[in-house]
């Protein structure tokens, strides 16, 4: 404690708060995140994941910018009027209704600079057939900014052309915090690529602004963002300027959300501050302006038990506190360990109340689509949840993180766009009912998941593996199943090199090849995932007592050559009890599966949306290579019939009817299903109807 | 058409639009009401039914008299000011959150008067121990009223105290008409009770200054009530003045809601409405401005195809439409079909979403609870409902509707009043959760429920039968078997009498005496309820042709006895798939069960709420007499075990389990499970817990 100061400190600042700030916990810079490894490795383009990788090099950035154009957002930093600003002027400026999209539109901007230079910065990127003009996009964004830019760093379009008196005035709800952080993030990206400090030192001097004005000290405001995200970009600033104001700044966004402020006579901060606007509006998401929940500041972290609200909001705060003291990373594991086990589909899908964009308040609630109850699963939360994944495994391995992770981008992150690029999900829900079909959508008003989504896949690099030196060890994590190659800059200069082929996620076959100048030694963990059987290992790994659970343990030197094999049978996987579903859902490996009409023409025809039918829970399958877009994948089709659902017995009121009497509840069908990986769903055609998990049919139900 | 008109008419209103309306509909005041009909069958004190009005005779209407004046809605038409009008005078009258539960204070002291005055006219009300603290309350409440009212006619105490520019302004929120439809029954109900006019003569001039503000013409306001209710009243107050403008009025309400208005621009009334008021603030419930579900304007009643929004709202407007001509009653039908087919709760209980306290969008979604994803079934909209059947009873017999009433009167409407009187349900969830008990409570802020329920108790000898004499046949119809005598007014002055005993609803027992003078005949319709087994008659009915589906026919000279058996086996009874709920709940004839915490303490200790046990579909039950309170009924015991739920199989992330190896879900406990009628739930313990429908355990899922 103490002894953190190093380089200049603003005199008109309030000095921070040291003495909160635990300096036995590891820094953030000590656990490289991902935008600052990522381009250490290269994704060998013919794999999967590089053929998904192309996708957006090649066509989902560009698919982008064109919206983001189209939108409006792309020009917003000119400070121009907008005809879609209307609405709020009319409204004088007041948020009344809803968060109007156009208050992300910086943000959108941001994440869509942030992921042109991740892929501008791979090999696979730098080929894209768009590279000049995304640079020239990039440049011309950065030089409206530097122009938007008022004189005390303020960034921001809404507050710089419609309500210029608004300005930081209403952290709850008009998500400045939220667009400065996704700047910020992509000022970083933008100088890790260029080596220019243009866009950065733009950020830089905003980011002085806010640590100016907001704060714990006597003369600051205590506020905090409404929507979580300039946390734990300013993490990933501090990393980088390694100044102590910034780790400071973080810690206290992250510890003084949901206090009650002794200052503000008793109240938490967004409650105060709408006293200070005379504003009595709240957030449709809210039950009264003291509610805190949808935002997570109805109790500081500490004592929050359960992880509630708005998804996105609350995994990007889990996602801070991931990276800062003891305590707060203990708050980390409490709130994703309840989103994993109690709040989580098996897609990897988050959130199941539509109205409020999140969680239950109790655990177990997974409705799998509208008729059910609900169903949000926006893709946004499951990339947050991989990033918390990301940074709990930095700070220690673990096979259950390294599952979450997998699951989440295998199933609901991957399947955030179409395969030809052009489309995107938002929600995605498990089953389709009623009207809806499950299309993808060309954009949306509030599109935040579709660069979202871009940076991640551009980003992939980081969350394949991580290394780290130490003396003259090695040490590699493994966290995905990939194919490609890193190179390990080792401390005297010298390089080593890790290369990876693997057939996942289709078959277990991996191979690992270690290059190391002599007189180093590799210490690596190799994932043994849940699913995975017969799981085989050469050479052997250490004996057990060095295992970490859901990983193996291997010492090896400079030059070594691992092998792995290991089977994955597809499994029925059933929810847990309390979610009050008897259903199974169909997995290989990682992957989770779906039925969709385009494969079962004529069963679906016949039962809308797959309702009402169910699986024997002996089911097998068969595998089938397939092919969507340039995707190679493989498809299952079930080996025994699929049932339909028999109401026989007499009907009563309410559309009920009197059991018993040894009356079947199941007919078979002369009909196998046919199921596709989620990720995949909804490429083939227009206006098709889904669901991924079916009813189990029990041996005594069946005719 | 058009030889209506009797009677005043008041010149400076526009005629009402009488072509409109169809002649040979019938009028309401051919199918006479329970309002009009109950005192003429007196029920007898020691039957089940007896015993229970005794406590709404002997102490509810006590306990809810005593609450009107601890509430402050009693000296209300006093005019002074009340505390609780703080918050509104606060927001400048505006209706910025939610209604207010002042606003319905007026509704709460007619509902209160008018179940007063039925009990006061029924042989075993008038033997209340507080009937002169009634009658004294009554008539100070008609006092208050009459200076209260305006010199227009307005009655109303918000608008007359605290907001008095606002009145008539928003219909939408602000319960006027609503409050007005209540106090207009209890002003009939006084007027028949009493024979004085006092208190309907000034409602007279209420519905004469809504009559001259309302209406289609062009100087009128296209306004309708934001809460139905007043269309109801208003063709009560019909069938008491045979006034056609009342009729005239009672059509157009219903008629006009969600017409999109030419003269308004093509909006719908609400919209125009708050555009006048310059008021952009929206209801909770709705999505927008325009968006009329959760009131049902969302389009014209001919162009809902489906029953949508508040429960209560909905409901009361169809019990209006069924009570007026062809399209309308048709209309009626429809919504009414759909609410009982698709909506409803094997309880009875009506609405599934808490949030709007009414209907899920779409067929089928029934939670049980919270954990479930919502369940609401609100007192109110059961009796709604039983409103409906009766209305629809009354134009031609059917044993799906009189089915139904029987089941919400002995299920959810019979459970919202504890057996000592003195507690009630607004909610009447069929399963508690996490920290849930059943309890009921005291009072209510909004406290509608209590004194709908008394006033419809008050008027059960209505709810029984119906009776009407063509020529010298006397035809009676059976609505409900209970123990009670029916005086029939014949033409020539004579009188008839009907008399029955019945064991209902425990046993299928009933004898029907029926006297009348000589010349006279009977044409009889019984019930044959869906549930009863081995039917026997006595004498027999007429030839099959004559039946009418759920009913036997019977003619009968003028002094005959009839003898009905049936048996009551106890019934699992399945919902329809599409709940996706594969769960049981048990019934024995009309009642139905459900399992407390009270009579399965060791069971319910070890799995709270019941949650994770299930039951064989062939469970068999024994029959067990007992007693709550001094209402003897009958229980039930399992003669089989329970089984609770067993997860077996290896564990994956998001708490799912892999399935298949044989292994089994259920393991048997030594544990039967006990059962009370729903309606007698939560009267011998506090901070309860209970389910009623449990999960159905397949034969081959048990060990």
């Amino acid at each position: 404690m103490g002894n953190l100061i190093s380089g200049p400190v603003a005199t008109s600042m309030e000095p921070p708060i040291i003495e909160e700030l635990d300096s036995s916990a590891s820094r953030p810079y000590e656990r490289p995140h991902p935008q600052e490894t990522f381009h250490q490795t290269v994704i060998d383009t013919d794999s999967f994941y590089g053929k998904i990788r192309t996708v957006y090099s090649e066509r989902v950035l560009k698919t982008q910018l064109d919206q983001l154009r189209k939108q409006g957002s792309y020009e917003a930093f000119k400070l121009g009027w907008h005809p879609k600003y209307d609405v709020q002027k009319l409204q004088g400026g007041k948020c009344t209704i809803y968060s109007p999209p156009t208050l992300f539109w910086d943000s959108d901007v941001g994440k869509w600079i942030e992921a042109a230079c991740y892929f501008l910065s791979s090999p696979d990127g730098k080929r894209s057939p768009h590279t000049a003009e995304f640079i020239s996009a990039i440049d011309e964004l950065i030089a409206m900014m530097a122009k938007a830019q008022q004189s005390d760093g303020y960034l921001g379009t809404y507050f710089t052309v419609v309500d210029k008196a608004g300005k930081l005035k209403n952290l709850r709800d008009m998500h400045e915090m939220y667009n400065c952080g996704h700047l910020l993030e992509a000022a970083l990206a933008h100088h890790r690529w260029s080596g220019d400090r243009k866009f950065l030192n733009l950020m830089l001097k905003y980011i002085d602004l806010l640590m100016k004005t907001f704060g714990p000290g006597k003369n600051q405001l205590h506020g905090y963002p409404g929507h979580p995200e300039l946390e734990l970009a300013v993490l990933r600033l501090y990393s980088e300027t390694r100044d102590p104001r910034h780790y400071a700044f973080g810690h206290y966004l992250v510890a003084a959300r949901g206090k009650r402020e002794t200052s503000l006579g008793g109240k938490p901060f967004f409650v105060w501050e709408a006293e200070q606007r005379k504003d009595t509006f709240f957030h449709a998401s809210m039950a009264s302006i003291d509610d805190g929940r949808y935002h997570q500041w109805h109790a500081p972290l500490h004592e929050q038990d359960t992880i509630l609200g708005h998804s996105v909001r609350a995994l990007y705060l889990v996602t801070a506190a991931s990276d800062l003291d003891g305590k707060l990373l203990d708050d980390a594991k409490r709130l994703w360990s309840d989103c994993v086990d109690n709040k989580m589909y098996p897609t990897g899908g988050i959130g199941s109340i539509p109205d409020i964009e999140g969680f239950s308040e109790i655990p177990h609630f997974l409705p799998n689509g509208h008729d059910e109850g609900g169903c949000y699963a926006e893709t946004c939360a499951s990339i947050a949840c991989m990033m918390v994944c990301e940074r709990l495994l930095s700070h220690e391995l673990s096979g259950n993180a390294r599952d979450v992770m997998e699951r989440c981008l295998l199933n609901n992150v991957l399947g955030g766009a179409s395969l030809d690029g052009k489309q995107f999900y938002y929600v995605n829900r498990l089953a389709t009912c009623g009207d809806e079909n499950a299309d993808r959508s060309d954009w949306f008003e509030v599109c935040c998941c579709p660069p979202n989504l871009t940076r991640t896949m551009g980003l992939l690099g980081g969350y394949m593996w991580s290394a780290k030196t130490k003396g003259k060890t090695i040490s590699l994590n493994v966290y995905l199943y990939m194919s490609g190659k890193r190179i390990v800059e080792l401390p005297s200069g010298e390089k080593a090199a890790a290369e990876m082929q693997s057939e996942m996620p289709w078959q277990g076959r991996t191979t690992l090849k270690l290059q190391a100048p002599e007189g180093y030694d590799w210490s690596v963990r190799i994932p043994e995932p849940e699913y995975a059987e017969d799981f085989k290992l050469s050479p052997s790994d250490l004996s057990p007592q060095n295992h970490v659970g859901g990983y193996r343990s291997l010492a090896l030197p400079a030059q070594s050559t691992v092998s792995i094999t290991f089977d994955m049978p597809v499994r029925l996987l059933a929810p847990h009890p309390a979610t009050h579903q008897d259903t199974l859902a169909i997995a290989r490996g990682p992957i989770v599966y779906t039925a969709e009409s385009y494969d079962n023409t004529r069963l679906e025809e016949a039962h809308r949306h797959f309702e009402g039918l169910g699986l024997l829970e002996t089911t097998t399958f068969v595998e089938v290579p397939m092919q969507i877009g340039n995707i190679p994948m493989i498809g299952l089709i079930s080996q025994q019939n699929v049932y339909e659902k028999t109401i026989s017995g007499k009907k009563e009121i309410g559309s009920m009817t009197v059991v018993g009497g040894g009356k079947k509840r199941w007919g078979e069908l002369e009909e196998k299903l046919r199921l596709v990986p989620f990720f995949a769903r909804s490429n083939r055609d227009k206006g098709g109807r889904l669901r991924t998990m079916f009813p189990r049919v029990a041996v005594s139900d069946v005719e």
